[in-house]
């Protein structure tokens, strides 16, 4: 690691593109002023927004790019039209290459995964990448992984991602020996599937020093903080995510109503505000924004697609700690310092390069 | 089916057995006073009960038992010591001889559906039951299904749920040809489990004339009421159910403390408490209260275990309607027409007994 952090960003990447990556990126410049960038984009755009924003502009070297993946591309479509010549890919090979430290888009996450994987490779020991999210906690926050790099996971690459998480934890929480739990339908030992239940016995047996296991975990546990890293397959992790935040959306959304219909309500919000507006910040998605992409050679972030300038801030907030404390290296020793697990357990999915989540 | 509607109480199951189940029982008779009770439990503790609630005492007979399986009973254990002899066993028994037209428990989920696989079996042309719940939605309700009564599903379950699904939604949200969603992470065709790719085709194909298929929907889906019933295998739709409630608790914790720390705001909610009041009622537990389990030979809800009378009363609200709206028919009528899918689709995952959800 150089003595700056360098960051390539896929400028094109996202519903608003260089609108909102290049205001996103100058935010998280002022916050870390020895972030220098690479810009992977049209020259021209970039050019005319760089000019706006000269502090962003001295940090910055800019790469011009012709293909843009589309938000709706597949990953095939995307490795077929953009590998070598689009933004998203030029960012993640800067990365590969040891020109930057880490990749940053808002693209499309089926792609960006899909091109992460083919380009940089799954870390020694590692099967599977996976995508942790920070979530928002009655406690603070907690990691989740994985919200959909693939679907189904078997006994190693539940371990796996328990080191991962733990490690990511340790970064972000600041926290020495995170607990982890696994994400099951109900806390007895007894129940759940298969693959689950052996990665308990493996993680208990293990007692990792970089983590603390805790047992099961429910879906309720998440929002309540009651582990600092919580696993799970792909499938379960996107949905629960998604169910979470439609949810809070729904509650903030029919109180906003519920208030409009009365003209005592409205006053009462007026008084109440300072109450309302902690609550926005609490679950405010732009503060929590980045998906990891954990266990490839290199640090991939991913970005909300449809964030302003502040969320993508957040997301080069993120990378900027993985590579500031080192986030592969704790990767690599925790894999190290744990037992692989015989084959024979859990039959493997295949997860073809069409399984991805929205972005 | 009679001119009343006979049901079956395990008055033993739960957090507070007769203490909720007896007046929750009882607020349900005067919303229906065509309802006749079967109450299967402690005799003593069930008479002094009833001698404080005549009414409800007038439209009851009692059967006593002397095992009550415990919340914490494995299915397995909750089989070897309470079939034939438990309340919880009696009451479905008493569907399963044609004394009652439904049993309704708030004992422990896993051990209910052992109990009523083994006792009622599943209907003719279905493998596999599985439990639907209401989810209050921005529009009203939605019915989800499956909330854990097994993991993983075959194509030709995931088709069967969605004529259940169908079949339920049709009577307590009193839409004609419910439309039905398959959840899934990402919208489009190319996405997801082969199963689930699979039975959207089936279903687009089919083109059922009892339910009005919608293609796949994402997490935030549910919440958002985009379709009327949402079909998944049970172990994303149980960590779905609880992700969203832990987060609508959450929500409304925060705000609850927020709103705590300052006089003002105090005020303000005084003045909003309309507003919040409807927020409270919309997110109420206790207003959709009630697992039914579908494709069995018989109609079986579960209630939460932790409920208050209130909350009891409405799983035996919803046991009603499914009664006097005649769900097995309807379900048995949507199964006939639907044609059956080749075996070869999808491995059927082996259920075990020790498979369930916390209750």
């Amino acid at each position: 690691m150089s003595s700056t952090v360098r960051i390539a960003l896929d400028v094109m990447g996202g519903d608003h593109g260089p609108d909102v990556v290049l205001p996103g990126a100058e935010i998280a410049l002022l916050r870390h002023p020895d972030i220098r960038y690479q810009l992977f984009g049209d020259e021209a755009r970039i050019a005319a927004l760089l000019a706006k924003h000269p502090r962003l502009a001295a940090a910055s070297t800019v790469f011009h790019t012709d293909v843009t993946v589309q938000m709706d591309d597949k990953p095939s479509q995307a490795l077929r039209k953009g590998r070598r010549v689009s933004s998203m890919w030029r960012a993640i090979d800067a990365v590969r290459t040891g020109e930057a430290d880490c990749a940053v888009s808002a693209g499309n996450t089926g792609a960006l995964m899909a091109m992460a994987k083919v380009n940089l490779k799954t870390m020694s020991g590692i099967a599977r990448p996976a995508i942790a999210c920070l979530w928002p906690t009655m406690r603070g926050e907690s990691v989740v992984l994985d919200v959909g790099a693939s679907i189904g996971a078997t006994t190693q690459h539940l371990v796996d991602m328990a080191v991962m998480g733990a490690a990511m934890a340790n970064i972000v929480l600041d926290i020495e020996r995170p607990t982890v739990g696994l994400l099951n339908i109900g806390v007895e030992e007894v129940k759940g599937v298969e693959e689950v239940k052996e990665a308990g016995a493996a993680l208990r047996e293990m007692a990792l020093p970089v983590l603390d296991y805790r047992g099961f975990v429910e879906g309720d546990d998440i929002g309540r903080g009651t582990v600092d890293v919580v696993v799970t397959e792909g499938f379960s992790g996107n949905i629960a995510l998604k169910a979470a935040e439609g949810t809070a959306k729904q509650v903030a959304d029919f109180l906003r109503e519920a208030i409009g219909r009365s003209f005592m309500a409205k006053i009462g919000y007026v008084l109440a505000r300072g109450a309302f507006r902690a609550l926005r910040e609490k679950l405010d998605p732009r503060k929590s924004n980045g998906g990891v992409f954990l266990g490839l050679n290199g640090v991939v972030i991913k970005s909300h697609g449809g964030t302003d300038a502040e969320g993508f801030a957040s997301a080069v907030d993120i990378g900027y700690d993985m590579i500031h404390y080192d986030l592969l290296s704790r990767i690599a020793a925790g894999i190290k310092g744990r037992p692989r697990l015989s084959a024979s357990n859990g039959a493997d999915v295949a997860v073809s390069d069409e399984l991805q989540v929205s972005s």
